[in-house]
């Protein structure tokens, strides 16, 4: 069985849809949440009734992020899911939430609560109906659903997820809900999760630089039972599973705020990973690696320059290759010639790739980043208070 | 006596000042380079030079970094050096060199020969356009000249410098040159220049994320003696000399690559300097802060999401307040209240002031940055290559 969808108008959005209750069909839930120090009351709050281990409603608000509101907001989050389990006929703590939306703003109660009272929930939508109703600045509505042959059995992935600023993440960036109909023991589904988010949603973003309200979620409905006790097996599940969740991940850069490229940036042969994580940060937070990449310019220096800012004893000039779209921009410390034009035409593609191989060790990261347009500017200028 | 100042055409810009030569009076000058892994030729070149304690001159070119040019680019100042000494009439080694411009790319040696041996470096020139001759994206010259007054003496510094582009430092952004009429001892030159750096040219960027070309120096003419070993002398010096160098710093934050914001952030009462930092560092280069600043929104909550995304055990939510134009905006974890119209309003100022006080310890730390424009945007992608 899978999970339903209920979209709502809770009236923080004028006549907007702004909420979503998800049903879960099996009390098999983890989430992993935002480490930001003003984390929201939604995060508090879903971290508490994570640890019931019954957990088989996520709530959701967009519009308000519910974060830096102090007691006053703390109050209004346990009211509402005071007011949703007498609703549900289930306990405070089966209910997670997640927010999302302007920081400092207490929620306007009175409008939720109508909207709650009134509503049966009953009325059940689409996956699609279900990414719509929890957008901000999203441009379109991100779900996909996807499956796998193992062990001859069909492995389904479906999710859900908001999220617009990659660069650094917008106020309460994002959110993601993720169900396979694989039986996966609660011992290990949060390991899962993790596993999943580290190659994904912490892949195209800044670890440790999430915002108050950050939080994805993973449920198993139980439906498929596959021996994960077998390591081959695990493994292939868990790749299949952070592919699915690397798919859903990318379409937040895809819709990056005012993006125009899709860049995918590899480091490989790092002598360590921290190094190579550390690399892939700078340079995907580089506004001038940003800024070339919108304006379709093979000014490879910028990526170098960004490159030899990052301090380590490891980056040795005269070994590393910087190849851009299969085209070998630097190497042995000097330009390749002549590929200016070549290289020129292929910025013009969606879709860049970056490697640099600092040949150097064996550890490799991959990360994903938009450029940064005009548009991104626009949008986080006009975004409104 | 004073440095006199020659523009230069190199022939590296088409039919513009791309060079200038600094005479300086007296041996006695000290350089800060970039730790960029990718340090450009005239970095290593001007290292190795400044052993010699007898640099006389500084030449400097502007639109070619001569950065990532291997073993030719190296060969190319080498010789540009070489030809110049002769002109001169003194040694390589008595000659520092400063580039800024595109990365990776060789020189225009013909061109640059052709212009050295032509000139009889003879025409001196202002102040003013010796700043102009070095510009690169600038949009105005940044020179200032400013004297004081110190144990019945007249204390004066003058300095160039260029740069626009604070936020992650352009290719090869900024170049300084600052000069004093004091006599300092050679051996306390390097030290006083550091100290004056750290407080000026480095809190308008970020540490260790230079460029590949970045480098201030400074000069002594030694006209005026002070007693510099009484520690009062010594402490008023260098309050003097670094208001100095921080007023020169801030006309690159005020040409920041199309800012339309000076801001002033400081973090005060932090348990350690290197949290205050860290958060300076991490606010100071939110995309989503200098948009807000561009917009003009009071959307303070960003500032919260991006301190509160600095890893430490010293940021308390409870205990930290944010004050935007003397407005308290956040305390106790909550924000004050009906103050948003005041706080709008003030956000139309050019100058915005932000104070994040921990009340957590006794470090303080204060960078200036610019906002996040269009103009940026368009300016970095359109630099063209």
């Amino acid at each position: 069985m899978k999970s339903k969808f209920v979209t709502l108008k809770l009236g923080i959005k004028k006549n907007k849809l702004d909420g979503l209750l998800i049903k879960l069909p099996h009390n098999n839930t983890a989430i992993v949440c935002t480490k930001n120090k003003f984390a929201a009351s939604s995060i508090i709050t879903s971290k508490e009734n994570i640890r019931s281990g019954k957990v088989c409603y996520i709530f959701i608000n967009s519009g308000n992020a519910n974060a830096c509101t102090g007691k006053e907001g703390h109050a209004n989050t346990k009211k509402i899911l005071n007011i949703l389990s007498k609703k549900l006929d289930c306990s405070d703590d089966q209910i997670l939430i997640m927010s999302t939306g302007i920081i400092g703003r207490q929620l306007p109660m009175k409008n939720i609560i109508d909207s709650i009272t009134k509503n049966s929930f009953s009325n059940h939508t689409s996956l699609k109906n279900a990414a719509s109703a929890i957008m901000t600045t999203d441009k379109f509505p991100k779900y996909i659903t996807k499956s796998y042959t193992l062990s001859s059995k069909k492995v389904t992935f479906r999710g859900i997820c908001k999220g617009a600023g990659m660069i650094e993440p917008n106020m309460a960036t994002m959110l993601g809900f993720i169900e396979t109909n694989v039986a996966i023991p609660k011992t290990l589904l949060k390991k899962y999760l993790r596993s999943c988010v580290n190659l994904s949603f912490n892949n195209i973003s800044v670890d440790g630089d999430t915002s108050t309200n950050d939080m994805v979620a993973f449920s198993s409905t139980g439906d498929v039972s596959l021996n994960l006790k077998n390591a081959g097996v695990e493994k292939k599940f868990l790749s299949y599973a952070s592919d699915f969740f690397l798919t859903l991940a990318s379409l937040i850069v895809k819709d990056g705020e005012g993006a125009t490229k899709f860049i995918k940036l590899s480091i490989i042969n790092s002598k360590t990973l921290s190094l190579a994580q550390d690399i892939s940060r700078k340079i995907s937070n580089s506004l001038l690696v940003k800024t070339a990449m919108f304006g379709e310019d093979p000014n490879w220096g910028r990526i170098v320059a960004s490159l030899g800012a990052v301090e380590s004893e490891y980056i040795h000039p005269d070994r590393v290759k910087l190849i851009i779209n299969d085209i070998l921009c630097f190497k042995n410390g000097i330009p390749t010639n002549n590929l200016v034009s070549k290289l020129k035409q292929s910025m013009k593609n969606n879709k860049i790739e970056i490697t640099i191989d600092l040949n150097n060790g064996k550890q490799n990261q991959t990360i994903y980043f938009s450029d940064l347009s005009h548009e991104y500017v626009r949008i986080n200028s006009e975004y409104t208070t």
